[in-house]
């Protein structure tokens, strides 16, 4: 149990105006719990309320010890979820849910009104997870010493005849023996043309000279998620490709030069696709600039022009910025970001600087 | 696209009293579409109603070619989905939705206002699922055919000192060199009393002699899952053991000779509970006798006492009792079975006498 997790979420969701809610995202749990399951299709979830009632509601089949300082409802396949649901939540007041639970256990609890109101405050809990703790930063900064060591050795993987695929084999191993416990996403390995698709997947594809090399590649090490992109060229680099890799570069590093709280997320989106835009590729930069990150790879929170949070200290989030040539190549640049006091730690120390292989 | 498994679904949904329908499970837009993406936190859905409309809500990120017979609306990371979803959804009449469909898209649509009513109508999705058509009943039999001769490897595997994770290792290798694509769920390798978890992960514990050796182990072949539980016993086996090992098998067998269409699905978790009960065993049987399989390892349909479907040609589902005894062992014996016109079709074949390895 973390107590002092549990009570800023309870803090955010005072916030709100609420005073009790339901969690179900099991990495939330675990954020919260120390517990950690994958339910599958059974029921999971945390109950807290502003008195302090916290009851976890499991499924017998969960391994989970039986000695956490909260109530336990325990569940076998055939009990109705929604009984046991409402025999806790407090009917008369609204009731708080993540942005996970999913139709077939909120309906139900809709349809016998087990609470007066059905409000998405997931940001009670997402807001908590965003800003990382002491603790929670001194282990990004170890995973993404992984997955920096790891891009000096993918990128020696690079080789006459050798594929996509070859390559993306080689990746579990590699981060295995630098002491990471898995991969936080399938590694994205992208020769040439194919790498105009953000998320295309390794295939068998060979390389040819000329070719932008794109690594999308990160660790889980304790528990915490690493994520980075870089772009190589093999043999040689042509001038208009170079001109967009610097083009990247500039929007990567001076949104990240913009990072410092008080300042709104939006503004570092801002940064770099104006960037982009005044080079006449805003069109080839579809995404967002960024997304949070920790317990995992894809947290709540976008660094993009329709998300209005303000910067924090203890915010961790990409900025990945990217230019697509489609038929032709794609460039991409992504460092993880942690942010201080006063302005920013970037988390990745692989060099930035174009580099033909 | 599938037009005869989209015209099933929209049956099942006009036996719901419904004539619209927003589907945002990928698998099940899949199996409509043929297409399959990871949308990760993006939204993504297929939306269908009685008149014929198909509406395919995507996002520029995916790589989903842009030729099927049916409406695209591409969405971007700034795009409102309330927005996109309130101009396709009328507000008239009430909507079906999935049941995974989750709160953060589906509270908007209510607080607009986007249809008259929101009814859970997953099952008319899950229903045709739940029934193969022929071409799915072979590739059904071709991924259980892998299992089967890969659980003879994985017997093979088993000698004086090896770990539950050094034999956990070398499964997708030869899952891969039997022509699988992967596996369809984490495997379960599971020594002597960690066997009585029912999902115990593969841990440094070492092989005893007298230790039963569960595997629980699937792969996925052209898109659909195997998923098959065998029990064996290292060098020795107890003759407490042995009894357990046969009234387990023994429920196993008389639960699947009783499957047949038009009987109900919980008739056969009570053949196999009632004989485990009736040894004294029944606190030790936890969990229901089986699940729905297909292009996941766990589909919508269980078989239990809590469910109440009745038993349909084409229906593909896993009977595997088991008796788990705490600090001591565990057996199950897992089949998939496919429901023929008069009976049943096991998928496995692999034996069921007891081995001593």
């Amino acid at each position: 149990m973390n107590q002092n997790r549990i009570s800023r979420v309870l803090h955010n969701l005072s916030d709100l105006g609420l005073s009790q809610m339901l969690i179900t995202d099991p990495m939330s749990i675990y954020y919260l719990t120390g517990e950690y399951v994958d339910p599958y299709e059974r029921f999971y979830a945390l109950y807290l309320d502003a008195e302090g009632r916290k009851v976890f509601f499991l499924n017998r089949l969960f391994p989970v010890p039986c000695d956490l300082p909260l109530q336990e409802v325990w569940l076998s396949d055939t009990d109705s979820v929604a009984d046991a649901l409402c025999r806790v939540i407090d009917p008369k007041r609204k009731l708080g849910v993540d942005k996970d639970i999913r139709a077939r256990f909120l309906l139900p609890l809709m349809e016998r009104g087990a609470a007066s109101g059905f409000v998405n405050a997931s940001i009670a809990v997402d807001l908590t997870r965003a800003v990382k703790d002491a603790d929670e930063q001194e282990k990004m900064r170890r995973s993404s010493a992984i997955n920096d060591a790891a891009m000096a050795q993918f990128k020696a993987l690079i080789h006459d005849g050798v594929t996509e695929r070859e390559v993306a084999a080689q990746i579990p191993g590699i981060y295995h023996r630098l002491g990471a416990d898995g991969l936080s996403f399938p590694s994205i390995v992208s020769f040439g043309k194919n790498a105009a698709d953000p998320h295309h997947s390794p295939d068998g594809t060979v390389v040819k000279e000329g070719d932008c090399v794109l690594f999308d590649v990160g660790c889980i090490a304790e528990g915490y998620c690493s994520d980075m992109t870089r772009t190589f060229f093999f043999r040689t680099v042509s001038q208009k490709h170079r001109a967009v890799y610097e083009l990247v570069r500039k929007a990567n590093e001076e949104a990240e030069e913009k990072i410092a709280p008080g300042r709104e997320l939006r503004e570092l989106d801002k940064t770099a696709r104006d960037i982009i835009t005044e080079a006449g590729c805003g069109k080839a930069f579809n995404h967002r600039l960024g997304h949070f990150i920790g317990l995992t790879d894809h947290e709540y929170g976008d660094v993009s022009s329709a998300f209005d949070w303000k910067i924090r200290p203890g915010m961790i989030f990409s900025i990945e910025p990217g230019v697509y040539l489609t038929g032709d190549m794609g460039v991409r640049i992504e460092d993880l970001n942690l942010v201080t006091e006063d302005g920013r730690e970037t988390l990745n120390h692989y060099p930035k600087e174009l580099e033909v292989i």
